[in-house]
């Protein structure tokens, strides 16, 4: 088989950037309370694996996510054993941001909502509201350590198609604020590759330079088809959580994030190049049942488990 | 977002069609025997969903497939009840043709492999034996009736990588019979887009107006993009099974084919139409567990069991 061919359909990037989200996507949704041990101990596994940046926690009111009551803990041991990792926190609020700060996050990973809709569910504010307190983050700690995540960037659990115009508007104000990064989330898992395709090549068109990752949960099955849309318009940069663990709890019916050691499984398979170790990623993920109490939804853990019939 | 962008990536067709193959490849796999009355009413449900052509069951031997035994039974009870459906009955001998032909299969699915190894495994027979009984089935009862199956197109659970070269040269001798179809079958799920890519474009080249069915299994979570790599090159015709089931009794960790639901909310999300009920192969679907025993692998399913608790 000549790789040219393929290339003739998806020009697939030499490299990718894959970053470790289930720390925090994948634990705001395990309803039983992880203790903070073995948190330290899935993100020491998953540090070990080589990643780049991994979005740690989220310092998010506890009372409506308690599995994050114990951020500001996990943050600073992740920092104290894991130097040389950027240290993401999601935050909704300047309050949010203010914990991390203090507790030495190395991003900021402001969450907001293209649909007016889940931005409400989500942060209990309008979106110009949370656009407000996202300048007022990045005045307090510097715009170059704040990435914001642009939830429901396709399609909202509420309002259905998001155009893609209510998109870049929003992702020219995050620019403005000179944010370093944005994220464009599939938050419930309902965008198909047309959908992806027709938001990506306008996002790339209008901002050819920004730095843009993508985060897509798998519900429809469609993440990896949705991935390599996207890589055929150059975007290589992609949140994933190890064992398919997430969600969205204030999304009904999201499934989780695209896994992990799927995708880097995919990008192998296409060529595309990584720093991650993806048979360690395997191995984290594999200890991840036992360990927080709910089911993987990988298919190479699956597959795995079939083969050494655990 | 203008569909047109879109269809500069993926020149995806207008209309897709998609053959059910559940009641054969996914009852194969199921180790307690499904009793003949529960088939027949599965089929039942399936017939309702509008497929032109549903695979019913296969002719092997009792022996190495105990669910199958009562093939000619379901067989003659679903042509009997479902006129106008064309019936496929899988063979992969002479032996198992002459009984699906006695019980009034209207096309003959011969399965043979593209790899020494998995055809050995599969039918104890070399590909060149495979082949000499898949002339003697044609002239039994007219090539036109008879469609061949080339497993392990893309990759062999023994051999690894199966070079094109080697499906092309089947493919070459199956069209020379005269047969009205053939499918190139990734037996195993390990194939990825950029594989499948190769080996379709060079069918494609060498045969641009044969019937091609692809049959993939999702062993990797890559059958989607799989099936849009192919579309792209024109494909339209696939096997999917109903929630997902199937594997391959005879290659290890193999995972069930693509959910039929899977692909057709699938080909729906990306404008291509078919002549099957998607809501109804779903109903269909969320049936299976309780009258096959089996888990189903299905991301709709899954999705809808979350959003009515069930």
């Amino acid at each position: 088989m000549n790789a040219a061919d393929f290339s003739a359909f998806c020009p697939a990037p030499k490299r990718a950037e894959v970053i470790e989200v289930c720390p925090r996507d994948g634990f705001q949704n395990v309803k039983a309370f992880i203790p903070t041990a073995t948190k330290i101990a899935i993100l020491d596994d998953l540090a070990e694996a080589g990643f780049k940046t991994i979005e740690v926690t989220s310092f998010v009111s506890p009372k409506a996510i308690p599995q994050m009551a114990d951020a500001a803990e996990v943050l600073t041991e992740f920092r104290r054993k894991h130097v040389g990792i950027e240290a993401v926190a999601l935050v909704p609020n300047v309050k949010g941001a203010e914990k991390a700060i203090a507790n030495g996050a190395h991003t900021l990973n402001f969450v907001l909502s293209a649909s007016e809709s889940h931005n409400r569910e989500n942060t209990r504010r309008t979106v110009d509201e949370s656009l407000t307190e996202l300048a007022e983050v990045c005045h307090l700690t510097g715009a170059s350590h704040v990435h914001a995540s642009v939830a429901t960037a396709f399609t909202c659990p509420f309002e259905g198609d998001v155009p893609k115009d209510a998109v870049i508007k929003l992702v020219d104000k995050i620019i403005a604020l000179g944010c370093k990064g944005v994220s464009l989330a599939d938050t419930i898992g309902t965008a198909s590759p047309r959908k992806v395709y027709g938001t990506l090549r306008a996002v790339k068109e209008r901002f050819p330079q920004a730095r843009v990752v993508l985060h897509l949960h798998d519900t429809q099955g469609m993440a990896l088809a949705n991935i390599m849309t996207a890589m055929s318009l150059g975007y290589n940069i992609f949140d994933a959580a190890a064992g398919g663990l997430g969600g969205c709890p204030f999304a009904p019916g999201a499934a989780g994030n695209v896994a992990t050691e799927d995708l880097l499984n995919f990008l192998t398979a296409l060529g595309v190049e990584t720093d991650v170790d993806a048979g360690k990623v395997l191995n984290a993920a594999m200890k991840l049942p036992k360990l927080t109490g709910v089911p993987l939804c990988s298919h190479m853990a699956a597959l795995t488990m079939c083969k050494t019939g655990a």
